[in-house]
């Protein structure tokens, strides 16, 4: 018998019908005797229409309301499927996250999670019940009622686990697992039987990774196994775990493409402390969401800075960098509109040496020329011209050998 | 400045531009000054809709779910309003029952109310911005959200104002207040300034009274006033106020009529103690609703008891007696299938006598023969054959002067 969470995205609950499936295949579960909290998203398209009516009646509500009102999306979702487990003699019950004892800070549309007081909801378990949670969801110290953003019931799931101790977070989702990279860009792509945190925290921020980085950073931060797996069948899906835990060492876990960027370099600025900060602080005033940033020194006392950007944040880049450059009375700047990035991700980065080189040189031995390259810890990142992007993902696809053999570990 | 408390139904809320309306009526108020506490219910068919899901996934689901589904559609309804005055720069604020400190007992889907803690709200009043809470719901000292019921809203709102010591309680719904008969029965009906606590309370047992019963008990009990309006236009609608407040006295507040019932007649059963109390206890466990009740005695230790059902319980109503019956080895059934009930409500048949016999005289002197009559301190009801009660209803309108002088008071 193991205490497990399980989470069923807005897909999975879309319609009565889909949410009597998630209550059979939960019933599967509970009559081999686990304990289960199921964490639950709001039913498909809601989310969207309630914003949809929101915003006929006041264009920019305050986050407070809105909160008040995509709370209640999750709160239909628990008590449907606590009813459907019922009519299937599943005895379940349903929280709100308020309920459930998620304290989070106040800040609405965008709460973290402050504290969970399991002791409501423990003593159902223990008479196994089955405790349908809302995700998203929470409550501020004076009871408001506040949400988590992005990723939110994820989060829910991952950090109700966490509190509970639970044996492990599965994740049901659309997809049925982690690849070594998008399947639809790279046929021979392979689902992963497990990768490590920092690897899914990667690919997460490259926003290839189903999983939302926060979710990953609190399973991480507490150990907590997430089971990343389809909704729709029964396979094993991918398992994000503790490093120590990957069994088979690879150098790359797994290899990203990111299209639709666009490359700026800022050229020949005088050398001076704080002026890249200062070109950065506009852009961060102005919206612009910048991802890469290469600094190299050319001539002597002058810097070139290179970055991408969104491509649709261009003209606003544009307009930011030309007002600084006319303020220095120095420099110039060059655009690249097309740009594509492919980033390696990989723990085994940390102790082989050359994965850079070899990465380079399948790039070379293809004819892709390298526009900028940038390296941390466990990945590398090189942008490339747009249109070769699929090209030179395939190809580092192929030369870290996650293609040809299976990448399982 | 006066703190006012007012209640706007699903009608009124109906779609994203009423509740745009609702808003602005708000607003008018609070440009006069006033505290506004504003109570709302679900947006129009939404309650429906939510049952019809739950239907789908269980038949009978259990009640604390049902109330933690339902209770967002008034949740939905608070947020889009406290959005739509903030639209309109209008500073509102939305709790849901919980939060507003409705304190219930644990009764699902029929939850009395137990307490209001109001130091929550207050301070907002205080600093004026209007609070909008979410009608028909409440949570259990566990935070279990419950729902209160039939006319659960109107509950909220009158509860609410006696907690709050507000000046009165407005009803905004589809009709412009209270009339001395159904309008649609009689085109000489009249719309009454004010009426009392129970003259109103008799007017809502009978269902004719616009607001449930319950909320009248406690406006009664706390001696608020309860204002019940039109919402689409600014007309004065129908003061329900205490005894004293009544200015204009008359005999007869309101009369109504009451069709698709049936009388059953059980003759010639033994007059013994507690026999009475079988057969009607009988007819509880089944669920059929008996309205009037009329005994008289017969022959030297025999009774014949009298009663109207609803029409669309008399089959089982039949079986019940039959086995009674049987049972007793005595008496027999009578059954007239189609029958109406007026009543006549009024306090001041308190003090006047002949009130009966002013009934009794206009409905013979249309030759409309009375089957049953059953009376109490304040209200006198007849049963006589359907296809005569709209007839009756008139008849009795006219005798006691209601439609041909103005009966507001």
């Amino acid at each position: 018998m193991a205490l497990i969470v399980q989470k069923f995205g807005g897909t999975s609950v879309g319609d009565t019908d889909r949410i009597r499936a998630v209550a059979n295949r939960i019933k599967a579960y509970y009559e081999h005797g686990h304990q289960l909290a199921v964490v639950v998203s709001a039913m498909g398209k809601t989310t969207d229409k309630l914003v949809d009516m929101a915003q006929q009646l006041n264009e920019n509500p305050r986050a407070r309301e809105l909160d008040m009102l995509l709370a209640t999306g999750e709160q239909v979702s628990i008590a449907l499927l606590a009813m459907a487990l019922d009519g299937l003699g599943v005895p379940a019950i349903s929280f709100t996250g308020g309920q459930v004892g998620i304290l989070t800070d106040t800040k609405h549309s965008s709460a973290r999670i402050q504290e969970i007081d399991t002791s409501r909801v423990r003593p159902y378990l223990e008479e196994r019940q089955v405790c349908i949670v809302a995700g998203f969801q929470g409550v501020d110290k004076e009871s408001n009622i506040t949400t988590l953003g992005r990723g939110g019931s994820d989060l829910t799931a991952v950090a109700l686990a966490a509190a509970l101790q639970a044996d492990e977070c599965e994740i049901f989702t659309d997809v049925d697992g982690v690849y070594t990279t998008d399947p639809n860009k790279v046929p021979t792509a392979r689902k992963m039987k497990a990768i490590a945190y920092e690897e899914m925290l990667e690919l997460a921020r490259l926003g290839a990774g189903v999983l939302h980085s926060r979710s990953v950073e609190v399973a991480s931060k507490y150990g907590i196994v997430i089971h990343v797996r389809s909704s729709f069948n029964n396979a094993e899906g991918t398992r994000v775990v503790p490093e120590d835990q990957v069994m088979e060492k690879v150098v790359v876990r797994g290899v990203t493409l990111k299209t639709d960027e666009a490359r700026i370099s800022v050229i020949d600025i005088p050398d001076r402390p704080g002026l890249a900060a200062s070109l950065f602080n506009r852009l961060a005033r102005a919206d612009v969401n910048v991802d890469m940033i290469v600094q190299s020194s050319g001539k002597e006392n002058q810097n070139t800075i290179s970055f991408t950007v969104p491509r649709n944040t261009l003209r606003v880049t544009r307009e930011v960098v030309d007002a600084f450059l006319a303020e220095q009375q120095a420099g110039s700047v060059e655009v690249d509109e097309k740009i594509a990035t492919i980033s390696a991700v990989g723990i085994g980065m940390k102790s082989h040496s050359g994965v850079a080189a070899s990465m380079f040189d399948a790039l070379a031995k293809n004819e892709i020329n390298i526009e900028m390259i940038s390296t941390s810890e466990i990945k590398i990142t090189v942008a490339v011209k747009e249109e070769q992007g699929r090209k030179a993902l395939e190809v580092v696809h192929d030369a870290f050998g996650l293609g040809d053999q299976p990448a399982q570990s």
